[in-house]
């Protein structure tokens, strides 16, 4: 029992990866991901099979397997209800189909907890046992440690940071069909938002006129041009780092983190954000709560998933037999 | 083994008891707070002492012992840094004094989080693993339960609930030294806030009009008029319950507790106060998070700190050896 088997499931690839008890990488590879239904699973467990051979490893002396999904999960069951971006619809027992290849344990996530539990255990969390992740990407998703494991609440909503009412004007409505969530004004989106909303509202030119007047500008765009000193652009990530700040001042009283890692497409904007962000932070974050606490940028990119899946293993079943 | 000790200190009187195995009450009784220094905890062992001799329970027998105090704790360490209400000034090494007179277990928290292991295991909280405690009192103290066990955070500023911002116009001085916290518009101390900023700005005339010209209206007046029909006093609960609201919405998508308990002096408004979070609460959180989550008064009064304390070796001692 020396090893574990980990899956990230995404819309267009899986990321498969074979790791040791401390969650090294022994290899890592990508598979298509096969949308016609739960075909999906069974490509991965032969994937595995294939891979352990090679290597001599037989799949029955496996310490477990991890699995990261896109979508809402039933922890406990290792029940997904519904994945938009794999075609999957209703609730598919992704543990109970995948024990019908594989004999070891089985642990199914969402991709934002995955993702954060790598980068508590290899990433920026340094293995803290209080570290929480948001992942500000096409949408906002998070994932809370406290108590060094993964918060999943009553009914799996645990770590939804992306819908809360941050934005009190409620000016953008947002997916989840209310207005004014921290998704509105915070994701990659969200900066698209507040670009519109403000530069028919205000007199700063911007470096970005013509892009965002034709209505293709991105919140890339919006970072490059304010690390190249566009005032308007400054403005705009002003606002976004604020709305992250208020985030992290209430999810420092809520569980108080050591680590605030902030990943996902726009965390790419790097320590520019950073700085903005802390100035905030700083100013409107309980006093006791803000010492200590650190606000970093995810460091495990796309490996994020894999190894937090496999640190599912890591957490539920060698730590666990180990106390 | 077969009993618990538990100690809930306050600044006039200490909460003792002995408890069973399943957290019922064999006998609890006070003592006054000795606050001359450390004398309490001495005070405190001998009392139990007295009692479990006339009992016939031998201190040597007992599972371990939990204490409450009404201070920040380092709880791993067992150490209260700071108790103003009990004179003590710097760090107070609890466990280690109390270790010089009992010898096993001893597992020290603050007077939010024993309150809110009170009601999660024989109080509103009906025993599931997943549940909030927000105590609206002189301040807002809190206690979150999450994978059955208490966030104390990287810290200790875990459930710190009294201090992020929820008030946007900042129009009043926290203790904390910020401006704006939900302490500042949901404690009891926050209903007279709000009593007198609206009172000079509205047309509305009050029954309690004379009590605040007079500048000792209180919020258990507010509660009771607006039970009358004064219209000023229910626009008043209105607008607390609104902030309670949304402190709930956020605590739903953070660690999605299945209950969501209302404790402290306000908390005696009862189903009036309910009745207004629950209309604001479902109106302002994510629909999933929402989902079967109730918000609730709280059911132990004051005995929710020595069932807490004694909920700790619970906790840490009991079920732990079960595992």
């Amino acid at each position: 029992m020396t090893h574990i088997l980990s899956a990230d499931i995404g819309g267009t690839t899986c990321k498969l990866g074979i790791f040791d008890e401390s969650l090294n990488i022994l290899e890592k590879w990508e598979i298509s991901t096969n949308k016609t239904g739960e075909g999906i699973l069974e490509n991965i467990y032969d994937s595995f099979v294939v891979h352990l051979n090679r290597k001599n490893l037989d799949i029955n002396s496996m310490i477990g397997m991890g699995i990261g999904v896109p979508g809402p999960i039933d922890f406990e069951n290792g029940v997904v209800n519904g994945a938009v971006n794999l075609n999957w619809t209703g609730n598919i027992e992704v543990r109970k189909i995948m024990q019908k290849y594989f004999d070891g344990p089985i642990y199914v996530d969402n991709d934002a907890n995955v993702a954060t539990l790598g980068e508590k255990f290899k990433g920026a969390g340094q293995n803290e046992s209080e570290v929480v992740c948001m992942t500000l990407g096409t949408g906002v998703g998070g994932g809370i440690v406290a108590n060094n494991v993964l918060l999943h609440g009553h009914n799996g909503s645990g770590a939804e940071i992306g819908h809360f009412l941050v934005d009190q004007k409620k000016r953008f409505k947002c997916n989840c069909g209310m207005k004014g969530c921290l998704e509105t004004v915070a994701s990659a989106t969200g900066v698209v938002n507040l670009v519109h909303h403000y530069y028919s509202n205000m007199s700063l030119k911007s470096s970005l006129h013509d892009h965002i007047m034709n209505k293709n500008v991105s919140a890339k765009d919006v970072f490059d041009a304010a690390k190249n000193d566009d005032e308007f652009s400054q403005f705009i990530i002003d606002k976004v780092a604020g709305y992250i700040a208020y985030a992290a001042s209430v999810i420092s009283v809520m569980t108080n983190p050591k680590y605030i890692i902030i990943g996902g497409g726009v965390s790419n904007a790097g320590d520019i954000l950073i700085q903005y962000i802390e100035k905030h932070y700083k100013n409107m974050t309980f006093r006791p709560a803000q010492d200590d606490t650190h606000i970093v940028v995810a460091k495990l990119g796309n490996d994020a998933g894999i190894i937090g899946a496999a640190g599912l293993i890591k957490t539920y079943v060698i730590e666990r037999e180990n106390k």
